[in-house]
């Protein structure tokens, strides 16, 4: 029954690692940082740019994009740019058998019934453990770290979809790495993916 | 790893369904109604007040409680004393493996590391057409009636736990039971107990 996973998690609960590990035992692509190439290019904007645009905006940079597009004839921001040619390349990719990480594939593709939506999360201690071992120490304290791409990320989902990140009736299934373990994370979305 | 599971879920979702089938499949016991038994027994109420006053509590009636209640020494409301007495019995039953379903046990039981915290939800839809089946037509649409519910359950939900009822992030594991159907619920909550 399902072809697609569409994973939407927080940051730092390896749920890229889940899907990536569920794609290799699924024999299917998995696509995270493929996806920002393939927008990148479409779109013409660097792949820095979509990366830090496309999914962890701030509010404040959109108003300033607004304002700045006042009065002329093309008014969509970049950002909204960066969205359409997401969804378009989402909706390409989803044609086939695949994992997709992140950029709100859950909601773009929810009408597809084919498609199983997951949320992966896990709680701020082992989240703050895994970012320091990913991505080593900063000057910010990792829970702020934390905080603030989750706060971003939310907003980012809220703005563009009008529903509430996180919240366990817009997912099919919802699981605790932190708890549950990457790998037997892996294991149900592969189970239920196989199983229907 | 885990003892026991404790269920929380929408009206209609099947997650008392999903609970008892698991607690089968396991081997150990399932307790939703037999809670409500043990908690009259001990509390002196009844069993249909304690089953209206336990889960589905509305603001009003606390309200004209706390009022009724005014200047006596005795200020616990009733609903107070049926929160007090299952928080004991629900303790006092995860001492041994088993099933709980309802009633805040999920949060009551949240500091046990051997405590599996599971959501249990579906569209409306399939919530609909599931209570239409179980409890029959009544004067008020079902659509009406899963959203008082839902509404109550998540005010009781949010009085005694402070946090909010149906966020990914509070439990393990979340699983739409209309997508996946009930059996995989069961089966997903089974492999989860049995391979920790």
């Amino acid at each position: 029954m399902f072809n697609v996973i569409a994973i939407s998690r927080q940051f730092g609960s390896g749920g890229r690692t889940v899907g990536r590990e569920a794609a290799k035992r699924l024999n299917i692509p998995c696509y995270d940082h493929e996806l920002i190439e393939k927008v990148a290019t479409s779109s013409g904007f660097s792949k820095d740019y979509v990366e830090s645009q496309g999914e962890y905006a701030n509010h404040r940079s959109w108003i300033g994009q607004a304002l700045e597009h006042t009065g002329r004839f093309d008014c969509m921001s970049n950002q909204d740019k960066i969205w359409v040619e997401q969804r378009k390349i989402i909706i390409e990719l989803s044609k086939e058998p695949c994992v997709i990480v992140g950029r709100c594939a859950d909601y773009i593709l929810r009408d597809r019934k084919d498609v199983l939506r997951a949320f992966i999360h896990a709680d701020d201690a082992s989240r703050a453990e895994r970012i320091v071992k990913l991505y080593g120490e900063k000057a910010d304290k990792p829970e702020k770290r934390l905080k603030d791409k989750d706060k971003r990320r939310a907003a980012y989902y809220r703005y563009y979809t009008d529903t509430d990140w996180g919240e366990a009736v817009n997912y099919h299934i919802a699981l605790d790495s932190g708890v549950l373990g990457i790998d037997k994370c892996a294991d149900i979305l592969v189970n239920i993916y196989k199983s229907n």
